[in-house]
């Protein structure tokens, strides 16, 4: 069969991974496919040193690549929206199929490129966006495609989950390990996007369309940092036989769906909870397969690679299937993606880890207990640490499953009384169960 | 689009799930593949309590199934191997696409089959004959796809893993724990396809074949299963960081290929050693992704039928693509598998686990050592157990990645010591890193 004739833009790190990836498989991937894939035109705005370009046409203006006629397939990896868009829209409006690994565009702007690309036959493969190496996209638009998925929570964001890691192991706190992270190259020097979950909320946003057929809706994603979080509180939940991760959630409920990233307790027995320094994982749960967990590397040169030339693999065999019967971007049929609503966070219902400082005096107890029930809030455990002769302690309470928004309430009266002392923390659990 | 029409021989358990997905998932299907699938004629030799089949065309005779020129797609989930193979073939004959869970027929008459199928320009379909509803198969064919795979392992039978992990959980025996798994269902009353690795086996030649671009081989396999773990050995393991788990692995080495299924040591930091219960798992090493994990149910009705029902939905897909496009059988152009030798077991390079029973005399752990040595076997830990004054020692030992011949043959040197009192326990250990 005739060779695939790919044309792609960017020099970076993934890129980098791919021309690696089909350079060093190239005689394996041919007996897999039956033909080969031949990277022929390259679109870069300098040289990079080491990288060896020998044999491909090289332009220095992106554009033209998009433009190429003589490439089948377009492979997007400059990161960023507005030139990567306008790129992949001239791509899709000349024929051309479409490999992106950024999550950034298809959360933001997924919506309408689909929809261009179904007008034009053509398809826009994304593996690479979510989870690096990880077929997690494949794997719930696929191989789990006989289920109604009711909810998935991952660990997205390898940086979150190297610093929570290291801060609990070692007894660091967040600047300290921020600053290694940084050193090591997992983490950028503006690590914003990292640790307050913007890169999480692309991909869990991207992961809720497919699990559950729903347009992407990046912005009503709820967002919660992990800046904030103190090794006191990875303390005292270790005490209660949980461990905090930096989780993206999406849920399917009776009143809409749940899509939030926050610091999360789950329990040490979890295979999510012993996911530790970058790497990533997705427990994905399904009416008829139950819990299923994938595990992997979620960023790199070479595993990412390994996505974008999966996704080329699928693109080569995809050419002569019509439309109708191609898997459908967002997992469901087009016209029959299911505009739910999603739910604010205060609807929330889960167990709350609370942590009050509070005066050590009598009744204290008894009063935010007596508050926490009448508003419907019952505890699974309490933990008070002694202090200091006269100066606060530290009240540590695990709810049973309830609504955010009680909790939130009973802790505004509670908070009102003169024996808080300090800041209150609220961290919400996931048990990672068949029901909530 | 025109419904895909179903038959299906077999009204067991995964025939009843796959009746239950279907049907409860309906709605959600057709807008996932944008026509309904409709399983249109069943072969039963008897009717079941509880299965509504009203408005399916019921069969006595299974072969009216395959024979039948009104269906798409023929699915046989009766299970054993001659019967089904000869449904299967005329199906094949007929023009029919299969979708079956049948691991032993796969890995026995696999390549057979699959030649019949691709001269007859349709597809065998079988996701839910490895590990229930994780889509492992998938994975490797075409997630995984850009990958040189060098290794796999896995939990790949349920009733094995639930055995050791009520054993080393609980401290009961085998026998005892045994008893209560073919209680509860988990086992069969002739518990040897489970417990002796045979089930295993035929899921692991499978999972090697599509990694490795190999033809079947069941005969290959070497197995070792799970009867004769001793209690005493769990807990020695655990002393020394590590967890006794009955894996499959497959490895890719320059001198050709290894296919085995036995009690595994592997360190309790792994997630795989963190598996429980009758949960799978399948770690797989690609040259570019690294190490990834699935996790899930690996049995069960509607798990199984959750990859049943995605086999469908792929099929449905893959009607109008042409041969040459279709993801090959073994994930390899079947003019292009590679035929490489399986490598004896003796051939194995691994740390090994090694329990000796020795008298407590002078002298002999220097003996014991020499001896090792000698045979170029060195030594990572050493735990000897203080015993009874006047009862023999248990020696435990961990030796360094090296060859099992030369294991073997130190150990037949030291095993004619006269101070060698019992007998003396082998287990293999596996590192699963990027290196052996």
């Amino acid at each position: 069969m005739k060779p695939i004739s790919v044309g792609l833009v960017g020099l970076g790190t993934v890129a980098q991974g791919t021309l690696n990836v089909l350079a060093n498989n190239r005689e394996e991937l041919a007996r897999r496919i039956g033909r080969e894939i031949q990277i022929t035109h390259i679109g870069a705005r300098s040289d990079r040193d080491g990288v060896d370009l020998s044999g491909i046409r090289v332009s220095r203006e992106l554009m033209d690549v998009a433009e190429d006629p003589e490439i089948d397939v377009f492979v997007e990896l400059i990161g960023g929206c507005d030139f990567a868009r306008e790129l992949i829209e001239v791509a899709i409006d000349s024929g051309k199929h479409v490999v992106t690994a950024n999550k950034a565009l298809v959360a933001e702007y997924g919506n309408d490129l689909f929809e261009k690309a179904q007008q034009k036959g053509v398809t826009i493969a994304f593996e690479a966006s979510v989870a690096g190496g990880i077929p997690v996209i494949k794997t719930l638009r696929e191989g789990l495609a006989a289920n109604q998925i009711s909810w998935l929570a991952g660990i997205i964001n390898g940086t979150g989950n190297f610093i929570l890691t290291e801060m609990r192991d070692k007894g660091r706190d967040f600047a300290d390990v921020l600053k290694e992270a940084q050193v090591l190259g997992y983490a950028e020097a503006d690590p914003t996007f990292d640790v307050e979950g913007i890169d999480a909320a692309h991909k869990l946003c991207i992961l809720a369309s497919i699990a559950f057929g729903i347009p992407l809706n990046f912005d009503a994603v709820y967002r919660q940092g992990i800046s904030t979080i103190d090794l006191m509180d990875l303390d005292y939940a270790e005490e209660l036989g949980y461990r905090i991760k930096h989780l993206g959630i999406a849920r399917r409920t009776a009143e809409g769906v749940e899509m939030r990233v926050h610091p999360t307790l789950i329990s040490e027995t979890q295979l999510l909870a012993n996911v530790n320094g970058v790497m990533n994982a997705i427990q994905i749960h399904g009416d008829a397969v139950g819990s299923t967990l994938l595990y992997g590397p979620g960023a790199g040169s070479l595993p990412t690679a390994s996505a974008v030339v999966a996704d080329l693999i699928d693109v080569a065999r995809a050419l002569t299937v019509d439309l109708t019967n191609r898997v459908p971007h967002l997992a469901f049929q087009p016209t029959h993606l299911d505009d739910v609503s999603i739910l604010p966070i205060i609807e929330t219902l889960c167990p709350f880890y609370v942590r009050l400082s509070v005066r050590d005096e009598v009744g204290v107890l008894a009063l935010i207990t007596r508050t926490l029930a009448d508003h419907g809030v019952s505890l699974e455990s309490v933990i008070q640490k002694d202090g200091v002769e006269g100066e606060p302690v530290a009240l540590i309470l695990l709810t049973h499953t309830v609504r955010e928004r009680d909790v939130l309430s009973a802790l505004a009266k509670i908070e009102q009384q003169i024996f808080v002392v300090g800041k209150t923390v609220v961290l919400r659990c996931e048990m990672l169960g068949d029901t909530v």
